[in-house]
């Protein structure tokens, strides 16, 4: 099953996607959150679309998508989980999970524009693997942890490196501005995906390829990660892990290059769909 | 005004403290969260109890209290903000203020237990002063800060050091766990607080003084804090900002220091009350 939220910002509603096209799933009468994953909603929502889907009004091409769930809980992002990335970057390879949030308050539809924040001069891409939790998770034993994922979603982990790096830790201040994580375009039930550790990942930049990577090469997989998150923190149902990047970002240029209002980035997982962001500069 | 929240874990009811006691404002039919802040909701409060305040049943002396606000989109805190603690941990003095998040998982009520996570070896206490969110905040300047703070509160962070300083990073791995940020007894209104630059804050165990500060040793301080935050992400109605420690925790001693099982954590600030944790073991 793959879930959107459509409409405009704040007001979105749920839907669902099937090769006939976008649905409004409002009859549902539940948003994709918290509550929604807690109680089991990705099951009572597939028994109520086998009843009600065929009813269920077709959501226009073009609609805008919101951020494929509800704002959740924390979003938790894995640093510098790909080795070709953590070498691009002049970092050593981790020995454990590096582990920091983002600010929920940067959470996007997929193709909403980027805002380039005040005084930003290093504004950066990182295409992502995002894990959706579904079920509260504490202390999860490795061998038990998918059974704590609800599905996975395309994610942008826009990072300003001067921010992050420059001014006086910790990274959590080069990972949060408004926009800086767009989501989707959906979120896909993890039944759907038949092999989450060989997914081929990649973003443009104003149509040049920048990342091309594949989740065969992640350093700490899926099931680790969760289990080992859960032994820091309680994973709440909704929130969301963003699993790291792989090489051909901004920062790990020659020179470094980064985004100026008007380009514009895509990207996309295999399964997961694409997303587009068009940037543009702060204004009051 | 003086919020509080009271009842069982997850069922707690809002009310209000006065010189006469506590007092159970449910029948106002608001939590105090972020919609609650957004929508003006102390100033209605205010009236609010104004005209049926004599109405309200007591609550009973004994009562548990959850956190004084319901949970927010994000706890932030400040590091390393006491020149006397920067200095007992060995680092810099910092010349722009350091950030991390707590997950907002970690948030329990002033008199709870504090659980020691499985595998701590070194679970410490941070007493710190706390600032509620009263309004979106985004890029605002220092003069205007204030404008958007709502009240304080009393604060533990409690922070396990290893996860946090030897787990390979970020620090927010070892401030997150559950129980790890005891909040209130009550969030007070900022104009109950006249100088909230000079108010003493102390932290004993089983009795020890361990922490005694003032303040007005913020290196940073409040309306600096609120507009720096705001210029790296926006700061919603309800969101907790922990302004750092003084000198005394446990990692600063020699040799240090750390929390064991039926160990009694006693802390307070001027005006903002008094808390109250017994520490025990994790168990499953």
């Amino acid at each position: 099953m793959k879930l959107i939220r459509f409409g405009l910002p704040g007001e979105e509603k749920p839907g669902v996607v099937t090769d006939n096209g976008m649905f409004d799933v409002s009859a549902f009468g539940e948003d994709f959150g918290e509550r929604f994953f807690e109680t089991d909603g990705l099951a009572r929502l597939q028994s109520w679309w086998a009843a009600n889907g065929a009813g269920c009004p077709s959501v226009p091409a073009g609609t805008r998508l919101g951020s494929c769930v509800q704002r959740p809980s924390k979003i938790i992002c894995i640093g510098l989980n790909y080795a070709d990335h953590a070498k691009e970057t002049g970092a050593a390879i981790p020995t454990e999970p590096i582990v920091f949030f983002k600010s929920t308050s940067s959470l996007v539809g997929p193709n909403d524009n980027l805002v380039i924040p005040r005084n930003s001069v290093k504004t950066d891409w990182e295409v992502e693997l995002a894990v959706v939790i579904g079920k509260k998770a504490s202390y999860v034993d490795e061998s038990e942890a998918m059974d704590y994922v609800a599905g996975y979603a395309l994610h942008n982990d826009y990072s300003e490196r001067e921010f992050q790096l420059e001014r006086n830790g910790q990274w959590v201040k080069g990972k949060s501005s408004d926009t800086f994580a767009p989501l989707g375009p959906w979120m896909v039930t993890k039944d759907e995906i038949s092999d989450v550790n060989n997914l081929r990942l990649w973003l443009t930049v104003n149509g040049k390829t920048m990342q091309d990577g594949n989740t065969s090469n992640l350093i700490f997989k899926l099931p680790f990660i969760v289990s080992y998150l859960s032994q820091f923190m309680t994973l709440l149902p909704g929130d969301v892990i963003s699993t790291g990047t792989p090489a051909g970002v901004g920062l790990g240029f020659n020179p470094q290059i980064y985004l100026k209002a008007g380009d514009v980035i895509e990207l996309g997982i295999d399964g997961l769909g694409t997303s587009k962001q068009t940037a543009e500069a702060w204004k009051k």
